[in-house]
């Protein structure tokens, strides 16, 4: 596992990142592997993954047991304590143009640092409440970059009157807004059939336990999927907002980040 | 397992039925068990959830683990074939008196013929699709009677246009009408706070596939629940509207009505 | 899912099997996939998976969902009731050569006849029971031909006085005998080093029930694979000898030759 | 959670310990509750459990979902850094009479402070590694104390040459012989019809990894149970020997005691 950081000239500052490489990295310098951005939610840094999601506790027993590939992991950071004046998030806000920076400079620096096959095919993106949204707003925006999205307890829209609590908090207020702005589900709505036609060459898949306070929007935007005829995966499994879920989500997610890999190449290959 | 049957002045015919009588149930002829009454779906009889959903193959495997406490499980048969002129349905329709049946002939005979312990506390309903819907108005309209309600694929309501065609057979148009009119949603939606309470009183559960085609009404039952603040559980693993889902929705189904049956008993003997 | 059969000049005698094409198989004639040759167990025939297994069931959901590759299922007889003098058993026994009809005249018979990929890295092996033990045997006695084995509840081994009796049938003798002539657990003690090294090349699971009556011999396999170098997954359910466990066992299965074919193309295309 | 800590005599030292009480605890004074012991592994102390264990997360899950019965969690400290000469180990050695401590002084210290029902059928005891053996032991020894015993990865007895080095540390050299007399597995071989019938009464669970270094033991003891008659529960998960398998047992310990505690209580009702 590397904590390492990136300087920014778009955010004008410098940004830490986590990246977990396959066990023989190493001893395999020609080797290339899929790459999976996993993302963090609100409050939170490139650190929640790998301290609480145990990511790497779950990688090893799971390539160990032939269900999972080896792929590298990398968590940008995209957050911290935003009440204390910290911007989060994964799209463009008025001061923090982080969707420009993570497609101009964080990607392209992590995939000529490391060993990544660098194809759309072995390219995915994951990531839990912001970071569900987060993920899925890239699939939707960026549907050449990658080829499965899960979305955990995702924060996929926002009612009127719903998100945390600004208590004056300027970026908070700003960070509200414009999850509504980027609306996932709006965006499935509008898609006309070229868009959709785009979605449907990404597998995705829906994660959110029955008592999180997400799981409206999660619901809605499976639904919307579906009714667009977008083939999307759902699973409501017993929980809530919390690390459990999300750790235990794993155990899905890799496997069918796995397959998602694969898949591409197998029938590429044939 | 015994198939009898049951002449039945309010329906003017005999209906037969399946009992799953616990291993030992003869060896302990002054043993009372608590008792499940196991719904099917429309098209069925009694016979499909022993022949397809592989009942007694599950219970014994759970029973023997631990996870399940011996119970009777009692499949009436509300069905057959609908477009060749037979009746389904739980609820009353005008020639079908079936409720009045099931709560006034039926559950008197099983519960006076076979040794069950009779009251609320050891007495649940479960079922899928038309019998998933069945098990959730038994619950809504006679609260004093179960403790627990697990609904598979339930056919909670009815859009304008759903349901299954009629190709001109009468009884399948009434059937259709009289599940819009025994909407369980609706039935949360109006209840007032002595109903609501009562509904507290009953551990709800909800388990249908991402794929099935109720999908839509069962999360608006589970929206609704919640919204009302009666706790219901909800799961939405893999699958659609066939045996698999339900064959496999028995393994948390039945330590579920085991949970309620033991949990009652639990706190009133403290 | 197709019922047909081969008239076998090494047997003497016209075998059935039956075979589940992917969903799509004749609309793309040009396409070609892996192949899993599923076995049943003692006393039943190529039926089996189909009727009580719910192969096709299984299949349909975990396609759907991505969890499982397009493959082509090919299950042969090699049974029936061994009571009234029919043979059983995977292995050649005097005045059985089943094993020489299945590489010789089986096997490629199926793989003219359907569009399989046909090399190793696209087919795989695995059975219940007897056939849990013949697929473990033919991973061994023909390592080039097979990238993965899963055996469930296996036949891996027969004590001096274990078996099903019997009662005077020739067959079941020359039967009990041959399992011990061919025990999975000698071959693994025997294989010098060349032979483990092919053996290392098979991805190999045992999946076995706490209460299934072929426990032990399924334990000492693992613990000698494992002691041998061998990697080899194991599990252990909650179960006994019957359809409830392998059916279930498919939910692992199938993702894991998935994996597996995947795998080697994965691997291979780099 | 409470952090506390008791003062033994027969120790000669102060030991903390770790109690999860339930949600509404100090809301229902009068309400007495079941008590699970629940052992921690050697080189830990009572932390871990809440630790890396995340017992109170998955507790409060299970319990919000009615799968596991409200329930008092006790975490003694009989372990550290052994390597630093800190004594680890759960029954008697020369200079560490603990399991004296345990049933003497600890357990009636708990039970009398904490609102425990007190009784057999309400008190069960699990725990990891050591702390799997230690359960069993406590168990054996002391049958009519513990209504169910939850082993996971299990120190269940040690080879000749087994065990962790002792690096010339005296109390590992202890531990590792003191293990081989305690032997859960020659207690049961040894046990005559009456002590047989007694570990009959107790609800046994082995859960271990098919990666784990005490697979061996855990599987021996299995089998020793059930060759000697005694009901016992077996699960094969995929891992090894860490906190991912531990934390996910929690899955299935917990419904396991609640099952238990429930059903003492049910048969005693009727």
């Amino acid at each position: 596992m590397v904590v390492d950081s990136i300087s920014s000239p778009t955010l004008g500052e410098t940004r830490t990142y986590t990246v977990l490489l396959p066990r023989n990295y190493d001893q395999n310098p020609d080797k290339r592997y899929p790459v999976l951005y996993l993302l963090h939610g609100i409050m939170d840094t490139n650190e929640g993954w790998y301290r609480n999601g145990r990511v790497k506790s779950v990688m090893d027993k799971l390539v160990e047991s032939g269900e999972v590939c080896e792929m590298i992991v990398v968590t940008p950071n995209a957050g911290g304590n935003i009440y204390e004046g910290v911007w989060n998030g994964y799209f463009n806000m008025p001061g923090w143009p982080y969707e420009d920076f993570f497609f101009n400079e964080f990607l392209p620096h992590i995939e000529s640092r490391y060993r990544v096959i660098g194809d759309r095919a072995h390219r995915a993106i994951g990531g839990l409440s912001m970071g569900g949204g987060g993920s899925t707003i890239y699939g939707q925006r960026h549907p050449d970059m990658f080829c499965a999205v899960y979305a955990m307890s995702a924060l996929m829209d926002l009612d009127a009157n719903g998100g945390l609590p600004s208590y004056g908090q300027e970026k908070m207020k700003i960070f509200n807004r414009t999850v509504r702005e980027y609306s996932t589900i709006d965006f499935v709505r509008r898609a006309n059939d070229e868009t959709r036609e785009k979605l449907r060459s990404i597998a995705w898949f829906v994660d959110c336990g029955d008592d999180d306070v997400l799981f409206d929007v999660d619901i809605a935007f499976y639904q919307t999927m579906r009714d667009a005829g977008i083939p999307c995966q759902l699973r409501v499994r017993d929980g809530a907002h919390n690390w459990e879920y999300w750790n235990t989500a794993l155990y899905t997610a890799l496997p069918y980040f796995t397959r998602a890999f694969t898949k591409e190449t197998y029938n590429q290959s044939k």
